[in-house]
């Protein structure tokens, strides 16, 4: 006999359908909504609601936007560098670190046979546009560092032999803070190709 | 310059609210909804809404349910048996185990005062009045093992003095599968306390 009503069980079914969330924790959010007053659930409810109505890609650079054309693309129109990111969230850590003021471009992944993703699915053809239409001058990729980002930041740079672009990417090596001892071998076999003259 | 549309942050922040949400997780979470169909986020919207209109405590015994009065109080009206709990998703591990068949009842907390919850924030008169009314004969306590719910157990024993219902408590000691290196010192107490003979 299952004790739980259906609409609870719905509700536990949607958190559980979330990255990260397994069964119990899914139950303990929903049974924390239901003991808050019906209000904090409605203004819950309707900030996704809300959400999914007004965010969507942005035309140029497809990253979320509530505008027609993103903050960034129209307050930064003109400027010569573009960074390539994986996804939306990734434009993130370079703003709050303040250290680029170009433009940007949402792949929407990165190549990768096994999980079904090739070329067709991401938006390579509208990069390559924009970075001729727009006259870009230098080009930072910066699509993470896993094998399939790898090859996906391969396969732009030979779609571009011929456009006269420089081509980046972020630098690899041990990150900040972090204990040595700990640091995987493929971090430090990076870091020390990388490491730089005092 | 803040890049997230101001929708996107509202539900954000929402998500952030929920018990061990942080704010990283959060921004993944609605990131990860903003990137499916509209209609998945719809539907979740759809749950919230659905299980704060029709979830509601059940009038006997407290439990969420979304009738009149909840399955298990209507199913085993008549038992003799009564399980007081904190709050109503401690029934399940109950049911899961199917070691108990007789009724609940959830008492809505324990008293804390440092938290400001004192007796009256509790449904214990109502507590009192079922177990006089249907002449329950056996009152399982299961508060937890916090100072605060060893206070409750100890002052709804006090309220039940003259009253004729015999008063349990769950067994404390070693949880199945755990590794007795890794015990915390007031575990191995109680279980030491409380050993048997074999």
């Amino acid at each position: 006999m299952s004790v739980e009503p259906e609409s609870l069980e719905a509700l536990i079914a949607e958190f559980a359908n979330l990255p990260g969330i397994g069964h119990k924790t899914a139950r303990r959010l929903a049974y924390h909504l239901l003991s808050k007053p019906k209000g904090d659930v409605e203004r819950f409810a309707t900030s996704l609601t809300n959400a999914a109505a007004k965010v969507h890609p942005c035309p140029v650079c497809h990253a979320f936007t509530d505008l027609d054309t993103c903050n960034t693309c129209t307050s930064r129109a003109g400027a010569k560098s573009l960074c390539v990111v994986e996804k939306s969230s990734d434009i993130l850590p370079f703003e709050r670190s303040g250290v680029f003021k170009g433009l940007y471009f949402v792949l929407g992944g990165v190549i990768s046979p096994l999980d079904g993703i090739g070329p067709e699915a991401l938006h390579l053809p509208q990069l390559v546009e924009r970075i001729k239409s727009e006259g870009i001058e230098e080009l930072v990729l910066a699509l993470g560092s896993s094998p399939e980002a790898d090859s996906t930041s391969l396969m732009i740079d030979r779609m571009l032999a011929g456009v006269n672009v420089k081509r980046t990417r972020l630098a690899r090596g041990i990150p900040m803070g972090s204990d040595l001892e700990f640091v995987d071998e493929i971090t430090m076999l990076r870091a020390f190709e990388g490491r730089v003259s005092l």
